[in-house]
Order: structure tokens, then sequence, then C-alpha cells
């Protein structure tokens, strides 16, 4: 490894080939405890609460340990932030080391459930911009990669070829109306959340010509319920626009790094797209990085009278003028 | 095949050895369409709408055409009921004919977004009850089957072992608020249903603690957009409930079988299982088949306490006294 603050894209071919070697022995694991789980639910009978609990959490530590160690002996110079980090009191603030923002297990309800979007996200930022992402779902063992700079790629099933993100050619997006958007429920079931996002979710979808002020009509919504497989979504092309608030940067770092390369921007909360330069684009800063709400849009062909970069502008213009900011809690 | 009006198990087997076997050529022409809708898209810049949509018709009728051809030159005798036999007016009526019920593309919406979650469904119906299912999703290539009696199954990858579903053995459910429900957001976006629709999404998510007035704090809320395959993932485990009004006959025929095979339960509307004898549980009649409200409920363990079956009528009676019912239009 070079000098820690010269990593050049050699380091980050590296970095790449162990991560994505632990992401896959972290995933081996991830099947491991969903199995554990859905067993342990059934010799339990009516003690199924507890003991589901304890063996996530159990799981959750087993892959977050696994990955942290290995991580830690393999570059013993670099910095780390997570959950652990952050319930350790106040945040520490982003520094320029190369520092791992790792999420063990994205998709925790998924997880218990057996419902097959769960992945670990291992992203690493660098001179605070994050840079290198890996996204493994081994549920369905599809491995996305991607290098600041270098393109994004999918990988389904190990031995296959690699295939470069999007999967087919940007295409236009003429308005919400032909939009595919990912949303969440999340974990705030507070009413003023709930209602601000149904409210939010009824004008996206519905129709105002049959009485929905400020329809959209978009084509639908859909619900994975992990963050870091939405933004993958969104990088293969499968998804227009993902739309987030009270996820944490371990659940989109990785993402940010994929969806990027793919094409697609990344912007934070309304107030950040409406004041900062270039609407936050291009750059994704410490503040958009650390302000748990986050809009991605994929890549989108420029036509004869816009470019790409405009569409995309426009298309969370519409979006963010659709919904209501939410405060995460 | 044995005489029409006495078809028995060896006939069902052979069934599904050549439905199994079209479905994954189907699924060959569902993927070819995909990749030609996205190319077209984007050579054709600003004219994308018209070009997309004329592709999906186009393959859309080549896979029911090649499913329809394929399925009356082996089974001549056969009946069918489909879109088409609709939309030609008057429904001709369920009679003790084995009829095929076809869904040649469900998830249209992610079909042309190359969104993983697009499948065709093939079911059979015999003496009026749905007896036998073949859903394939060629994006992941997941292969469900079921006949009636027999079990059901999942097969990950082609040559690779069956699964019997659910994919480990039942668990308990204690209440709402410990379940993982599939909704869908569905094409009837006037706002008396998109209102019905988020309302009722809010109680089933919201927190009573909270502020939400009858909120269930379910675990969450999922939707992939495809039918059939909620009812796979029901099947299979990974979903405790799905939740559908406005489909048709076509689109959850082969699902019923399949997640009735995994020990799951299907019933329709609100007032169809208030008022149908054993809560329209056991026998799906043709009232519900064709009566385009849906839910569907996995095998649920038996505990010390309470039986499973009882368990699932519990878990049923919870959620349509926590949701709206809607008119499909």
């Amino acid at each position: 490894m070079s000098d820690l603050h010269q990593l050049g894209l050699n380091d980050f071919r590296s970095i790449m080939m162990f991560t994505t070697g632990l992401a896959r022995r972290a995933g081996a694991l991830i099947l491991e405890g969903s199995a554990a789980i859905q067993s342990a639910s059934y010799e339990s009978g009516v003690g199924e609460k507890k003991n589901s609990v304890d063996l996530v959490t159990e799981y959750d530590v087993k892959v977050e340990k696994l990955v942290q160690d290995e991580l830690k002996a393999q570059f013993p110079t670099f910095s780390f932030i997570g959950e652990e980090s952050y319930s350790a009191g106040a945040r520490p603030p982003l520094t320029d080391a190369p520092t791992f923002c790792v999420d063990p297990i994205d998709g925790t309800t998924n997880f218990i459930h057996g419902f097959p979007f769960v992945c670990i996200s291992i992203g690493l930022i660098y001179k605070k911009r994050p840079v290198l992402g890996v996204i493994y779902n081994p549920f369905l063992d599809h491995l996305y990669t991607g290098i600041r700079g270098q393109g994004s790629f999918l990988m389904r099933g190990a031995g296959t070829p690699q295939l470069r993100l999007p999967l087919s050619a940007a295409k236009p997006l003429p308005s919400l109306s032909q939009a595919l958007i990912a949303i969440e429920w999340g974990s705030d079931r507070s009413l003023g959340t709930i209602s601000a996002k149904s409210d939010s979710f009824s004008r996206l979808t519905g129709n105002p010509a049959q009485g929905v002020i400020g329809g959209k009509m978009a084509h639908s919504l859909r619900s994975v319920g992990s963050a870091a497989l939405n933004y993958a979504l969104v990088a293969q092309g499968g998804l227009d626009l993902y739309w987030e608030i009270g996820c944490w940067p371990w659940d989109v770092c990785a993402g940010i790094v994929i969806a990027e390369e793919a094409g697609g921007v990344v912007t934070g909360s309304h107030s950040i797209f409406a004041t900062t330069e270039n609407n936050g684009f291009g750059e994704i800063t410490e503040e958009i990085l650390i302000g748990r709400k986050y809009l991605v849009v994929r890549g989108i062909a420029d036509t004869p009278g816009e470019k790409g970069v405009d569409a995309q502008k426009r298309i969370i213009k519409e979006f963010y003028a659709s919904v209501d900011d939410v405060e995460p809690n």
C-alpha cells in the first residue's frame, strides 16, 4: 500500500480485490444467520420473538466483527465510521484519511424474514469523498462494485462476467410520470413522519385528472427494504429514482459510488438541492454524506433539446416539489 | 392424456413437465423483449415513449402467442381464460373442464424498466379450482411450481435442486406488528382509491403510541410490482401477507396453488372473509378466484395455545379491520 495520503488506482484495485472477497465471506455468514433465525423461530414456539432478536443481534455482531477485524488487519492505518462510532457519542469529524464506512447487514428486517434483499455494504471514503463501493446480496448472489472514475459493475453469480452499469445505455426521462421510484416506509412511525410520507406517496402516484391535487401519476413505487440495494438498482437502470430520509452514511456510502459511476447523480435534502452550488451535484460533500436525506437519480441520456444532467436537475426539481420534507428522528 | 374429466396425478405431472419447459422458453423471450425495449428507448431519443410502448405490446403479444399456441397444440381440448376472453365481452362462465389461466408477462411496469421482478404465470383450473401453478422469473432464474396436494417448490437456477416451500419450517405470527406485508400501488390512481390505500398503509405502519390512530406498527411494507411473485414470496416464507385489490384471476391463479401448497391460505374481499363458511378458507371458490380482491397469508406454526389455521384467521381479521375496502375500477 502506498503512502496513506496518496492512494492511487492500483491501491484502489487491491482494496477492491480484498473487499469483494471479504463481502462474499460476510455474505455466507449472513445466509447462515438467516437460516438460524428461521429454525430458531420455529423451535422456540411462543418464545419466538426474544429468540429471533437475540440471533439477529448475534449475527449482526458476528458479521460486523468479521469485517472490522479483517479490514483492520489488512489496512491498519485506515479509519472507520459506522453505527458504533455514532452511538459512542459525538460523531467524529471526517478527516482526509481513508475511512471505511460499512453496514454489515443492510436490510435487517428482510434478514429476519428471509426476504431476499439483504446485503453487506462496504464503502471507502478518501479525502472526505466516497471513492469505492462494494455491495453484495448473498441471497441472489449479486455483487455490485465501483471505483471512482473507473465505472461500476454487477456480477450475477460467482465466475460470471462483470456487467458494466447501467445494464443498458442511459434512456431519456421526460417526467416523473414515466418514472419507477423506490421509496421506503422506514423505522420512524410517528404520526408526523407517516402522514408526510403517505401524502407524498399519494401525490407521486395519484392521477391529477381523477382528483389527486398535485398528482404526478408515476409509473409506480417500489419498496425492497435495503437502501444499498436501492442505490444498486438505480445504478443498473431498473429504478429511475430512490428517495430516502433517515438512513445513515454507511447505508449509502458504497451505493453513492456505484450509482455515480453508472451516470447517476446523488443530492441531499430539499434545502441542499435548492441552495448548494450546482445543486450539490458532482461532489458529494460531507454535508450530503452525513445529512440523512438522499435522492439519487439514474443517468439520463442527452436528447436533442436537453443535456442529461439538465434532465436530472429538472426531475429532482419536479420530485422535491411533490414530496414533503421530514425530519428524521 | 386420460379422459378430460378424470385428470389424475400422472396427468398433472406431465402437464407440469411441459409447462415448466414452456415457461423457460417464454422467459427467454421476456428477457429478449426487455433488452430490446432498453435499446429502443435509447436510439429513439425524444420519441422514446411511443417506441417503448410499441415494443411492450409487441413482446406481450409474442409471449402470449408462444404460450397459447404451444398449450393449444399440446392440450387441444383444454379451455383458456385470460385478458382476451375478458376483453372480448361478457366473461365466459367457468366450467369443470381443465382451463389454463395465464399471464404471459406479470409485472409489465417492471418489464419496461428492467426492474428484475417480472415473470410468466401459468395456472391450471380443473373442476373450477386452481390445481397447478408455474411461475418463472427469468431475470433471477427463479422457477416456482406447485400441484394441488403435492407441495410447491422453488428452483433457483436451472439444474439446481428443487427446494420445498416454505424454505424454512413455518413460524408463529403473534400479530401484524411482527409482519412483513406486500402491498401494491396498482393502476387505479383515482383520489378515492389512492386515499383509501395510503390511509390503510399508514395504519399498517404507524405507531399507535406516537399518534397514529389504529396503527399496527407492522415490521414493514414491501412492493415489488408483480402479483404472481408476491404469492411466490409468501409461499417461500419471505413475506407474511400480501394484499391486493384490482388484479385478475390470471395474475393469481398459479400463485394460489403455490402458496396453498406451502401452507398458506388465500381468501377474498372483506365481505367474503366475513360471510363465507370457514372464512373462504380451504376451497378457492369461483367467487374468490374472479373477485379481484385477494389476501394471502403464509403458513403459521401451531403453538401450544393456538392452531396455525386459527392464527391465520386471527391475522386476517386483524388485517381487514385495519385496511379500507376499495372497489377496483
